[in-house]
Order: C-alpha cells, then structure tokens, then sequence
C-alpha cells in the first residue's frame, strides 16, 4: 500500500501476477491474496478488461472524469516494425519481429497502459526518442540476477576471474597517502590515466599521444558517443553480419541504419565492402578484427592490410572496436588496424571491461584530436567525465603492473576453460551444429546444422534452469546460431548445461513439434 | 610531425596559431617557426586562402586529386540558428546569437575545415546528432585547467572544501577486506547503495524504497536519461528562467523546447503556470526549488504546496532537481516536493556532486517503478551503469555517517564563505548591481544595474585573469547578470578579482565604450 500511497506504482500500472508478487515482496502466496482483497476493498486497485490488476485512479474517480483505456495491443502495434538491415529507423519504432515490446523491463507480464492523457507516466514510458532494449535483451539484463541459471553466453568474465585481490591492493595503495580531492577531470579525462592508457597502447604498436586518447565510462559509451557525435541522421553504417552492434541500440537510436556485410573464417569479406561502401554511401565501418563478437572470428594480417587498402581508396573512416584484442590464448593477435592507419582515419575502442573488472566502467577511444575533442564536449553534455575514482584506480592498475600480471594469469584459466567447453561441445554437439575453435577472446559460435525458433528455445531454456544469447541477438534474421561464452559458466555448469541445451534443440528441430 | 604521421592532426586541420602551438608543446617561439620551416618544405603542412596553416593532404596530392575547400563560413552557417524559447530543435542547429559554433573545442582559432567529402573527419564532426556546447561554456570547460585563473562562478565546490581525507578513510576501510569483484552492478545499480539513499532520502521526508531509486552517474546523466527516454521529439518543457537547464543541451539535443516562466523572491510564479502548461501542451515542469541554480532563489512552502496543487489539477509531472537541497547554510529548507507527492507525479533527482565529491560521478533518480525501469533499461544501453567501485565507496560514504559528518562541516565553511561574499560586494558593487542573499546551495545572481555586452564581458574578465559565468548561460536574452559563486574562488581570490570584475564592467557600461 506504501507503493501505491507514494506513487511508486502509479494509477493505472498493471500489478504483476500473484505468483510474481509473492517473489518480488518476499511473503507467500495468502499474504498476497489477503493484501489485494484489503486493497481492492479500499479501492486502491481494481480489475480491469483485457484481464490483470491494475492501481486505481483516485484522482480521477474523485473528479468523476472518464478514464479512458487505450487498447494496450494498439499501443504496442504502433511500436512494432521488422528489423533487418537498413531499416529506416527515424520513423516508427522498432519492435522485434512481432514479439510485443514490452516497456516494463519486465517480460512476464507487468504491463503498463495509459490510464490518463495527462499526468500519469504511462504514455511516457513509451514516448522516448532512445529505444528500449530487445525483448530479449531486456529478459536477459533481468535475468542475470535470478540464482540458480546457468549463463551458457554471458560475454564478462565470471567474478572468479575477476581479479578481486589485486583491486584491493590497488585500492590499499591508494588510500596509504591522502587521495587527491575527487574533483572533475579534464574533458578528455584524467592525465595520468591518458599517459597509462598512451603506454599500453604503445605494447600493441599503436602511437597515441594522452591528447589523442578520451577515457569514456567503458567502451559502450564510446559508441554512443559516436553515434550522436559524428554522424547524421540517416547516415549508413557498414558493419559484420553478425555483429555485436546488433544487440545494442546506441546506433540505431541515433537514426543510424546498418549494412551487413559477410565473413569468412579470415574476417570481414573485402570485395563486397566496396561496392556496398558507394551503394549505401557509407559514413563508417565498425569492425572487430580481433576476436570477434560473436563469431570469435580472428581477421588475420593480410585481411587487416586488404581492409586498410580498400577502405584508403574509398576514404572511409573505421571504427576499431579492440575490447577483446589483449585477450589472445594461443598467439598475440596481429596488429590492430589504428596500428596501420597513418592518415588518422581509425577510430579505436578500448576498454579495461573485458579483463580487468567491467565495474571500473574504463574505456577509452583513439582518434584524431578534433575527433575527440568533440565527443570529449559531448561527454562532458553527458555525464560529466568517468569517475575519477575509478580512473585513479585504474592508471593505478596499468601503472603497477597489475594489469599485465592479472593478463597473464587470466589466459591460462582462459585457455583452460575453452578448452574444456570444446571437449564438451564435441561430446554433445557432435552432428547437431558446427563450431569454431577461438584463438581468443571469451566466444563459441555454435551454428546449428538445421534452424530452430530461436526465441522458443529461450524461453525453453530459461524453464530448464539456462540462459542463452541466442543468434537473433546479433543478426536479426538468424534462426541458427548460438553464441556461447567459457568465462562466464564454469567448466563443471558447462558439463551441466550443455547436454541440456543438446536436449532442446534436439526436442525443438524434431520434425512436428 | 608525429602528430601529422599518425594522424592525430589529420589532413586539413589548422593549426593553432604560433603562440598558441608554443604553449601547447612548451617549447620556445624560434623552435616552432623553425618546426614548421621544415614541415612546410616536407610538405607536410601548407598556407592556405582564407589564411592560418593546415595539415596538407598527402594523398590527395599523390593522387592528383583536386583538393576542394568548402568555405569556412558557409560550413558555420548552416549551423547557426537563434536560440531562445521554443526554439524549434529537430532542424537546424543551434548556434549562439551569432557566434560561431566552434567545434574544435578551441576558441582561439584553432578551427577544422572540410578537405575532401570523404575520409576526412571534418565534416564529421560538425554531423552527429548531439549539439556541441555553448562557446562559453566550451570556453569554461577548457580554461578551468589553465592555471592561475580566478574563477568567480564555477559551480563546484574547492578542492579544499572535498572531504579527501575522510574519503581515504572510506577507501582505507573498503580495502580492509578484500573487494567483492567489480562486475556490473544490477541495472537500477547496487542494492547497497540504493538502501542507503533510500535512508538519506527518508531523512528528508522522502518515501522512497530500492526499487524506485536509479543509481546515475551524476545529476547530469540523470537529466539525459530522462531527456531520451521520457520525451517525444517536439515536446515542451516548462522552466524556470532563468535556469541551470538552459546552460546544457540534453534536452535541446533530444529535439525538447522549453519555455521559461518568470520567478519571484519566492520562487517560480504559479499564476502564469497553468496557462503556459495548456498553451505549449507541456510535458513536464522542470524545477529547482531549493537553492535554484543560478538564482540562488529558495522556493518557501507555501508556493511548493500550491505548485503542487496547480501542477495536480493539470496532471502535469514534475522533474525536482534537489542536487542543492542539503546545502542549507542557515536553516533546513521545507519539504522537497517528492515529500508532497501522492500520486508518484513527481521525479526527483539526487547528487553526490555538489557536497562531498564530484568525481565519484553518483547520483541518482527516484520515481515510479515502471518510470525508473525504462530510464534504468537506456542507462543499460548507455554505459552499463555507473562505476561499481564508486558505487561502492558512496554506500559507504553515507552509511559510515561520513556523509552527515562532513556535510555540518562543510554548512560552516560555506556559511563563512557567504559572509565573506557579500561584505565584498558591498564594498565593491554598490551603485552596480543588486543581489540576494542566499539562504544555501552555492551562488549569488548579481543583476546589474545596466546591461552590458556579457560575451566581451567574458573576454575582457579572461584577459585579466577571471573566468566568469555569465547570465546568458542560463537565459540567452540576458545581458544584465552574473553567476557569482563563493564555492570555489578563496575568500582571498574574491577579494583580488571581484574590484578587477567591477572595475571591467563600469567600463563596458561607459557610454560609448
């Protein structure tokens, strides 16, 4: 009742299902039924056509003003368009191939509906120029938290190969002398952490002075900087298909439309990427060269030469995104492409999320400085700079040598972990899909010989206790593909999970069901 | 020259001029005319139309390709549009009365011209979605790390005044124990730090439980979340004016208009309230109630209670920035309005920024549940939430009572700060301007007793060693007021540069000057 009396749940929010309450409030199920009864009594709540239990407008019944409902499908209808590439996005909004959008952030049925033109969030909610998440994604972000789900493609390293000791030393360092005020930073971020950032760049062979280099709150936020910085509405993005820029809506929001372009097991296939550069007038290509998210795919150095090439003639600027480049298991990967540019036309991304501890939200971009002077000014419109704290720790981090240390320890445990899911994937995957053996990186593509409902299996999985990142996250079109992930899982969940997950999609591609 | 090689300088930039390069690479005047003596016979860099020296186009030139300049001006042109109310954001861009919007972040004539349509970041830079900063405040942001600077209204406390040694403490006793890995927090952020706001919340007769409490990375964020996720292109938002809303592009940037209403010793003037709300068909009211920013104007109980009546019967939302409401100097203020508010109308933001540490980037949005989900789900897609580590160092910060602690300390030394303040206006500006006496928060709003020109007001003040914020900041037609704030500049800073500023603005007042 004190949700309802300070507002928490607004007029016309549809209450969860009883089940559901029982969890969220932490009583069991005849507390719930009692407290409803007492509610809807008092007139707090009431029923509702289209079903469910929705917090009553006091205000409006007391006014005796009509409340009007609009239809809650026509409200989502208006939302739902299908994705694909080059999906005009500065219309409509976009749904996901017909599945409802569900606002809430809640995918099991807590379903907000405008009660009232005026005065009441719920139109709100919807109205937004940024998108929400997929369904999908939404679903996920939740259900990272539920216990007891075993995440077969969670893309961070599990808290056990976070390097939890070392940070604390770091943070014990720190605090032996009196800490400098945390103030703001510089708009391009905090100098020593350029200069830490600068030398580490350097190991990779790419020459980045501290005025080059913008620390951004991990390299998400580069992205987003990017797309409403550099480039207009309207513009086209080249990208791989699939892509990790297709689970994400930074880009997208920004009225930027994408172009997929094919891969083999060398990387991004160069001779279509011209023609599709001047087809679609590209204004960019984003490229994961090392590593790639989801494939694993590593583009080799003849390929990175042949991309530096084409992309030169055409002038088109590259966006680098190098998250996963530290992170080689057998071999260091070859140079990044920033390391080949020598007309300042890459863009690289980088960030210490993928080792050292996504929590630090540190990452950086490598530019021009015109370039990163501008999305240094856009930054500082966002959110005013990165924690300083977490930039004192984090030059700290590189610094001291924790940061290589923690590297080295971490291959071994990857390689180990990958090495495993392989053994496990050939006893249970043999004649069911396809895989590739990552040279780095935290990634499995798992292509399946025959397609399977994609968002079916994750509802299926989800009951059978696993959480997938299934294909259509990263390729809208995709009815095959799995991305699996061995830092996140541990060896003994994978030898768990992944025979069920075999079950499923045998279940799921039987001819009938 | 590495600078060019590597593409940091990339083809077609101008150069800063002489001093300017001087300065920035510390290096003497004869050492950079003979650097550029040989650049330019490498023909590296080359004197252009239009004057100043740019990077040369090496490729263009190898290809025998035409170079085409377009026009410096024109290229601004199209960018430069007249701001005021309702301004209608979605087509061009907004410039400021006239100026030139310089997006190399460098006001000195530091300046990017377009080469070639494509593979040159010029055109880029001038294309995203996002506005750039105002002139000044690009300009403010800059000079805030040129040294030796007065800054007479800079609105962030004094190193001095940030608790370092206490927040070593907090660091000391969170590496006491070894860390808990820093993953990525829950999406509306950590559960341990939403409880201890909740409680600092309650002390200010806000009801407000973890679930509807979003952890931000700062205020700012806040307000671009909501900008983004809660506001259809093309709406309206109603504001005090002037107001701190007017000196950032969040909204503007997400295609919002604003129209202002005027303000008295009070607060915002209700009566003319309900007719702008039905006129502009407004979406939200956006206010500072306490301690307003630049104003300095506490809004008394009576005009919050009838703010919310008047507000109530029109349905209208409210977003309370309550980032100054703890930093009373004489007595607590009333209730903020979330204290007042049943029916979850009102947003409420929070800040660690302005009291105990800037740099942990930590703020925070309360709201309806379903509300702060969708803002929670963009953050998500945004940055991925805010730094765990200084989520962490906050919870404690607040639990650990340093926060209270440091909070009566720091009432003291604002209090004197204040006093100091204003006997100095009294000596220096007596027969020039007018002020109030702030009751807290940070700032005094000098209003002249005559306008003067504030964009040469702010060029005169830098020449002599003041950084101002000037009024249009906060109300582009102004021409009459000052930002003052006695948080940052010394008690004796204040004392060196308020005669240098009253002295600067007789003369501007002069007839003709």
């Amino acid at each position: 009742m004190d949700k309802i009396r300070s507002g928490a749940w607004p007029p016309g929010m549809r209450l969860a299902p009883q089940r559901q309450l029982c969890r969220q409030l932490g009583v069991n199920r005849s507390t719930v039924v009692t407290a409803l009864g007492e509610l809807s009594a008092m007139g707090l709540i009431e029923g509702r056509r289209g079903g469910g239990t929705r917090v009553a407008d006091l205000r409006a019944a007391a006014a005796g003003g009509t409340v009007s409902y609009r239809d809650g499908t026509a409200a989502s209808d208006s939302r739902a368009a299908s994705y694909g590439d080059e999906t005009a996005t500065s219309g409509g909004r976009a749904g996901s191939y017909g599945d409802r959008v569900d606002t809430s952030g809640n995918g099991a049925g807590m379903d907000i509906l405008p009660v009232q033109p005026a005065g009441s969030w719920n139109s709100y909610v919807e109205e937004g120029v940024h998108y929400p998440n997929l369904p999908t994604v939404q679903d996920i972000n939740r259900l990272e938290y539920e216990q007891g789900l075993i995440r077969l493609g969670t893309g961070e390293p599990s808290p056990g190969l976070l390097p939890g000791e070392a940070m604390t030393r770091v943070l014990a360092e720190l605090s032996r002398q009196t800490l400098p005020p945390l103030s703001y930073e510089e708009p391009l971020g905090s100098p020593g952490l350029r200069r830490a950032v600068s030398s580490e760049l350097a190991k990779n062979g790419v020459q980045a002075d501290p005025d080059s280099i913008l620390i951004t709150s991990g390299a998400l936020q580069g992205l987003q900087l990017i797309a409403v910085g550099l480039l207009p509405r309207g513009s086209t993005i080249l990208l791989e298909k699939p892509s990790y820029l297709y689970s994400i809506h930074a880009f997208q929001s920004a009225g930027v439309k994408f172009s997929g372009l094919p891969m083999d097991e060398h990387g991004l296939l160069t001779d279509r990427l011209a023609r599709e550069a001047r087809r679609t007038k590209a204004a960019m290509l984003y490229s994961i060269p090392s590593f790639h998210n989801p494939t694993g795919i590593l583009m080799d150095a003849q390929r990175r030469q042949k991309l530096m090439d084409v992309t030169g003639e055409l002038g088109l600027p590259i966006l680098e995104d190098g998250a996963y480049q530290e992170l080689w298991l057998d071999t260091p990967p070859p140079l990044p492409l920033k390391a080949l540019d020598r007309e300042g036309r890459v863009l690289h991304l980088g960030t210490l999320s993928k080792s050292a501890s996504p929590g630090l939200r540190i990452g950086w971009i490598v530019g021009p400085e015109p370039v990163v002077r501008r999305l240094a000014d856009i930054k500082m419109q966002t959110d005013y700079g990165a924690s300083s704290l977490s930039q004192l720790a984090a030059a700290r981090w590189l610094e001291g040598g924790y940061h290589e240390e923690h590297l080295q320890r971490l291959r071994a445990r990857l390689r180990q972990r990958r090495d495993a899911a392989l053994a496990l994937l050939q006893r249970h995957f043999a004649g069911l899909a396809a895989w590739n053996v990552p040279a780095g990186g935290f990634y499995i593509w798992l292509a399946l010989d025959k397609p399977v409902p994609l968002r079916t299996l994750f509802r299926a999985a989800h009951k059978a206790g696993l959480l997938l990142n299934t294909g259509d996250l990263y390729d809208r079109g995709d009815s095959r593909h799995l991305r699996l992930s061995y830092v996140y899982a541990s060896p003994a969940e994978l030898e768990t999970g992944l025979p069920i997950l075999a079950g499923l999609i045998r279940k799921l591609q039987r001819p009938g069901s």
